[in-house]
């Protein structure tokens, strides 16, 4: 049985402090909805991804909600895996399909994060660390640790990380959607104010509104496919790894991913992976297998994740750049590489998502 | 494929004022393996059921948080449908193990809900409610209208209405879990204080700890089966039904669980249903299809659902006397008719698992 991707929808992505979340959400299913060129009633279940409206605006039961907007009230439910949700609930989305229960679903993804103050939102974010082992613990800091591990084992220097930010920055110049249209130097990077040291603020993705919605089907239509898909853990906490020059979860969600089909990695062009932090993006293209490990950052330096080189990564403008509403961000990346296999600029792509500081990711292979 | 489970625990339910969420979530992980008598690394996935930890407990993740228990680190979600959420998680289980991914799965729900004041914790409940349309309402205030609705339509009397809450304390005390083992007669319900007209205190499910977990599989094994389950929604806010005397998503997902399968209704020889208030029991019981519509109080109150009547209704004292830690309710439900089929008790069972006021309901039946 093949999943394809019917349609797909993201919203402009922003401080967008003229919506609502329930507006976000409604935006994404009524346009996705349109662009599928379908019925509302031929959508069978809905799966929604949503990190945080419970905190940030005491709403939870975003699956009924979602819902209430089809007067068919079709079964549908929430699912959560921090920044991983959108990933996640593509994947439950895959399996009731595969299942037989459903021919088409909707998964959809919102997160509406700036009607709070900056301390909040970090607050807010760092419920996706274990709060008995980690408490306290803001994420540029835990990601602050993983980005000294990389430095000191491999020699990934400042100017590698800040290349990561100048990139997708670069790449959302042409994303309509995206959260910044403006252009940065190695330098602006480098001298951006110390988040967490080595993190500096732009290092960081940042705080969005935004939502993503897309059909998937089992039903014969040349739409996308989803090839595979790959579901890992790891520990919550930093404290229980291996290693910290690796996620392990990306490796193993890979493995997963690329062990049941013809496909290779050489065959993959265009990549959105989950650059929450710069070195969570050299992180991504090593522990995908795109360049070999501890050669990610001087692979981004020199050029190589960019049009032109061996991959594309983060043609989006990633959450750095494109923004990073988190429960939206696993389904926009889907959304992105979908479209640009329907526009045919690429025949295979990659979505890369992550939850917390690695403790759960989601893989996705797409093709024509 | 047949879906069984393979094992099933419950933690005790109540004020647990030395036992942590993640306490709680290790004490039901590590017990129902040990009961299915298996090596935690065939666990395959895990199903984390849970409504209100990022509120409560700023700790998102939870999905995480639980595979961290595991040497092997499975893949891992966390599913949220307000007080549906374990009846949710366990659907997702089963679509999982359908779909052909994995072979066994751990579902596992908690809540931890006593940490907080009720004011907070009513609060907390509240955002299984429209936050733009019902805004301010509590979940007493929201049953009252349906209580309100079914007393006018059907001549509900307050003495009915109290039946539920005698016989399921009356239920609760041979159950070793249950939160509270004490006797109530119609007048202690009928003379309690009023919270929400007609809601008084005994008509309300407590605000409890408490986790639950089942082992699912698709391997040989003569464990209770999970033969169908219904997963139905309506609108979030009451505003939108039809109806305030019955809840649809009640009567559709008894429908889906009915339709392909050669028990009957009157084969189901107890169940557990969502008894966070009253009314719900009797709407419960008329939607379901056990009584005729507007018959529910009247058969409760001539003892109709009890031992001895025509079916018996919550065995184990309901939300009402056995607790309701909101997201370990519909794994327990499961755990515990599974354990009277597995026990002899029973041949057909069934669960009936409710969030918000009716805008998700997820029904199983289970059997030998």
């Amino acid at each position: 049985m093949k999943i394809k991707i019917l349609a797909e929808y993201i919203t402009k992505f922003g401080e967008l402090w003229d919506k609502s979340l329930s507006d976000l959400l409604k935006e994404a299913a009524t346009e996705v909805i349109s662009k599928a060129d379908i019925k509302p009633s031929e959508i069978e279940a809905v799966f929604v991804a949503n990190m945080g409206s419970g905190i940030l605006e005491n709403q939870l039961h975003l699956g009924a909600l979602v819902s209430s907007f089809f007067p068919h009230h079709p079964p549908a439910v929430r699912v959560e895996g921090a920044c991983a949700s959108g990933g996640l609930a593509s994947v439950m989305a895959q399996q009731s399909l595969l299942s037989g229960r459903y021919k088409t679903v909707l998964v959809i993804g919102a997160e509406k994060m700036t009607d709070v103050s900056t301390s909040a939102a970090t607050k807010f974010l760092s419920s996706a660390a274990d709060y008995t082992r980690e408490y306290g613990s803001t994420f540029p800091s835990l990601y602050a640790l993983l980005t000294q591990a990389h430095m000191q084992k491999y020699g990934t220097t400042r100017d590698m990380l800040s290349a990561v930010s100048v990139k997708n920055h670069r790449h959302a110049m042409k994303n309509i959607k995206a959260q910044f249209h403006r252009e940065l130097t190695i330098n602006d990077v480098n001298n951006s104010e110390v988040i967490a040291n080595p993190i500096r603020l732009l290092d960081c993705s940042p705080i969005s509104d935004g939502a993503a919605a897309i059909i998937l089907t089992t039903k014969q239509t040349n739409s996308p496919e989803i090839v595979s898909y790959g579901h890992a853990s790891d520990s919550l906490t930093l404290a229980d790894r291996k290693s910290l020059s690796s996620l392990q979860a990306t490796k193993d969600a890979i493995s997963q991913c690329m062990s049941n089909t013809k496909i290779k990695l050489n065959d993959i062009q265009m990549a959105e992976v989950h650059d929450c932090f710069s070195v969570n993006e050299i992180l991504a293209i090593e522990d995908l297998g795109f360049f070999k490990k501890g050669h990610g950052g001087e692979a981004t330096l020199s050029e190589q994740t960019t049009y032109g080189g061996k991959i594309v990564i983060n043609p989006s403008g990633g959450l750095k750049a494109c923004g990073h509403p988190v429960g939206a961000t696993g389904v926009k990346q889907l959304a992105f590489i979908s479209n640009l296999i329907r526009q045919d600029e690429i025949n295979v792509g990659l979505t890369h998502n992550v939850g917390g500081s690695g403790a759960t990711v989601i893989v996705h292979l797409l093709s024509k």
